[in-house]
């Protein structure tokens, strides 16, 4: 049963991860203007699944890449999503962000790396050595789906903190698609 | 040449385009709390160009489909782009939006459509009869081509008439990308 | 701790899953000439996750609304995510998929549902009931992230089933990101 | 009547491009074994417009940065649309391209550039002076318009001289959409 063994994988992650984390970001978000969210391949995704739930809950949240998003300026936070943290394009915005004035914060599998000593927060999912014992799921799913897992729950601590209605974020999930 | 063609066709349909519909559109525009605008493929595209300008132009836009767009609702604006006027999901997302108090703008080459018939205003560019004629070209393309020209200028108009510098659309600009 | 609920929902969602479902899937995903994958919103996402997977494997995968995705057709395998089965814009596809002779398999939170009824095979994740009791997670998150691992899941067994090596698939992975 | 000076702008910008740059693009096209194409912003819209054209004439086209695009190898063709060629993510993935043995193709406004001078082939769209002159068309409009005609008049080339049946693209054009 393949589901057991990455479920235990993902869970063993997340206790591995500083529990004040949530509260540590929740801080940031709130603290923000405007949010922008950004993450190649994989890990966009991840960024896109946090990027609607932000918005779901009544935040001013972008995707670096879509069509509309505005330019990123002092005030705004930059979450990045990069397993590695030292994906070239994200490095590239992170620096950027960061001359504009933008917080940094990054989700990474390392303490230490290109964006995470450029950033104002690193999220560490987990432990380098829990990565490296990983059978059987290719590339990066174990941190992909830790850091998806993570953010969901930093969502769910944003609506208990703040008594957000389903209602409410049900009102302002598109309807059309 | 077939760039000489392609422009030829091009600005035939303009010309045989009410030359008040820039003015209407503006209009529209600037009456909605929000703008929302879709179209399937290659319309589609035509639709994120313009979603863009008007982004650097100031207006709250959204592209139908991205991940933070938000549910549209009573003074919101639902620009649909669609050659036939007959595209499925256009249909559905059209009724939606109508269903929930915005306006509707629909780009086409006919007046007449199940969207243009549920539309608030039909802005028909060209005639159906220079469609019919069109060789050596595949498919939508001066339809699409002459829809995106058409947006341009309006969003020339636009800037013109408020007297937008240039400066502050660039200001807006994405810088993470 | 809000990751452990979310966990521990996930994890009972996909013990009450049919066990043989990832291989009636892998089955069907060998026996098609190309797959298309879809969802709307964040099960779009999912979709997407599974589809780049797909890709690595060496399967022939699109995803439904990216721009060099070509026409469906007889020997095709069409896969739809949607938690109600009853999403407007995933019937349309599905029926016209159907029409072109494709093979439809749905990921679904219910056994019979209008794209349900039309598919070759739907994969229930979990059951009914599972869905009634969530309480702190917005809307579809179960689903979502229940429909997410399953894949994931059925991708391990496919690798494992295959021997895949995880180079193989690295080398598939895009270098320009 | 804005349309007027935009066709009149693209219509001359088009007059000073090389008239034996769309052969030689369909050359680079027909030798390559796969042809991936890239742009940020709107040159990423005008890049997207040209790879759906591609998949209906019959060529196996890639977008960067969408969900199932493989990594790029030798024999590839890598195509980036780049007014300035300096485009900082281009830059990079012009580079890594290269690195894999792809030919690289540029359009842009200049003959010379970062990207420019690392390509096999650059496509100068008109010239430097013409784009000094702009007036009341926000950035890189000219560019961008001009780049999108200049490609789809080479797909009206290909298509003349390849005598493709407009029926055997419309069968590729997606049906789910």
């Amino acid at each position: 049963m393949h589901h057991k063994t990455i479920i235990e994988k993902i869970s063993g992650v997340l206790e591995a991860t500083d529990p004040t984390y949530d509260e540590k970001l929740t801080q940031m978000l709130d603290e923000a203007s405007r949010i922008f969210v950004a993450g190649a391949g994989r890990s966009g995704l991840v960024a896109r699944f946090f990027a609607m739930r932000l918005m779901h809950g009544g935040y001013d949240a972008y995707v670096v890449g879509e069509i509309v998003t505005p330019s990123i300026r002092k005030g705004d936070l930059f979450i990045v999503i990069s397993g590695s943290g030292e994906t070239e394009t994200m490095i590239a915005f992170t620096k950027r962000a960061k001359e504009q004035g933008a917080k940094i914060a990054l989700l990474s599998t390392k303490r230490s790396s290109t964006i995470g000593d450029m950033a104002d927060f690193v999220c560490q999912i987990g432990t380098a050595e829990q990565y490296s014992k990983v059978v059987g799921m290719p590339m990066g799913t174990t941190f992909e789906l830790s850091a998806l897992i993570f953010l969901e729950a930093t969502i769910a601590h944003i609506i208990h903190e703040k008594g957000i209605p389903e209602e409410e974020m049900r009102t302002r999930h598109a309807n059309l698609e």
